[in-house]
């Protein structure tokens, strides 16, 4: 079957089962070795990159949605994420499939619900949906020189800003770290989300006023330099802040 | 023309005009005396309360749409808002008009994006729409006694939670505020919101570091005690930090 008609068959298919005018979109982070990275599949039949997203089914709860989608994207389930925005323009993925029939499912008008996943690089599989030729990680800095399809670039934009935001108020680090962690691991990842080189001293003492880390009765062997501590989450004060926010008033 | 003839002919022109399964839900605090205020209508056919909201035209903007919404219930433009949530469940408004036909409008599944606004009471002349016998602030300690419609108390309850974490980045009070107020009122504000006492000067550090007031040459005349100095905003250092975030990095 050729690329065509896959896609005329998803799209009947697409208008049997979900509703109207509504998609999700996932910007999914992963770390490692001190580089962002997100997931990003590349279309079969235009070789455009795209974000991984999807429907909402006619009796499906958007959460479940969204779940759904990040299962069948990356094999991993109990991912934490985040709605961010709302993608409405009218004219968002105006010029997509311009040689199909106006029908087509994929040229009517889609309002995205945006979200951001947090993973742990190491549990994901990768996985291509049907109109697919890949789905792989993407180091953040190299997004800027793909082809990207409609407004996809400006949702991972949006997301990465709205990240950073969160961050003053809601830890990062549980999804995209090992369990034992040092510090300095700890503070490049705030870097590397932040785009900026942070002040140790200030770094520890906001992390050690989150109260969420403990400190573990091992050191990280094999550097050359003094073993540094080994810590790990306490998940009952990360969850409490992630569902709470920080209190800082 | 009865209620219930009015709802039907609603119906029709909402098919006509705008996107199916997509609502705008939007919680308008207001801000009046010390007291939190929220913007709620009564529906004319059941006597419930419920938020300002609608629906998306076939070729407006999400973002259009809830602008138009906001201006046509409180009379104001350029009201601050921002989206805070999507409700989704497939189930949140299967109670309503249960003795209307299943084709009615509002029987359908929506999907509704959650928006807050921050408002100037003073400015705001509620506007009923044509299915409500009134539209008013209420306060907010007083909505849990009302009979309130659908999952709407958890879209206000929710964001209130939002709110109260986005204020740890973002600041408030330009759109609740007089243009010149004392730091007790601001401080009066944030408690208001939080729903706690603050420590003054824990609160007056903050907000110097935040940068955004601006003293003024005035005092408040009038009161037994010491004239508190009058501030105001700065609007560039505001609206950077609205949109950027405030850097607590």
């Amino acid at each position: 079957m050729d690329f065509r008609t896959q896609i005329i068959n998803a799209s009947a298919e697409s208008y049997e089962k979900f509703l109207p005018h509504i998609s999700v979109d996932t910007v999914i982070f992963g770390f490692n070795q001190g580089t962002l990275k997100i997931l990003l599949l590349k279309m079969n039949y235009n070789k455009e990159w795209f974000l991984p997203g999807g429907y909402v089914g006619k009796n499906e709860d958007t959460d479940e949605a969204v779940k759904r989608v990040l299962y069948e994207r990356s094999g991993v389930k109990d991912i934490f994420l985040e709605e961010f925005a709302v993608f409405g323009n009218p004219q968002r993925n105006q010029q997509s499939f311009a040689d199909f029939p106006d029908t087509l499912w994929n040229k009517q008008r889609f309002i995205s619900i945006g979200y951001y996943a947090l993973v742990n690089y190491t549990y994901v599989i990768p996985q291509p949906d049907a109109l697919s030729e890949t789905c792989q990680w993407v180091d953040f800095k190299d997004v800027a020189s793909l082809a990207i399809t409609m407004d996809h670039r400006n949702i991972i934009d949006k997301a990465l800003q709205v990240l950073r935001e969160r961050l003053s108020y809601k830890p990062i680090g549980y999804n995209l770290l090992p369990d034992k962690f040092t510090l300095p691991d700890l503070q490049r990842l705030y870097e590397t989300v932040l785009g900026k080189k942070l002040n140790r001293g200030n770094f520890y003492r906001k992390m050690k006023n989150m109260a969420i880390l403990e400190k573990l009765d091992e050191q990280r062997k094999g550097g050359a330099h003094k073993a540094p501590d080994l810590y790990k989450f306490n998940q009952d004060i990360y969850n409490s802040i992630l569902k709470e926010g920080a209190n800082t008033w």
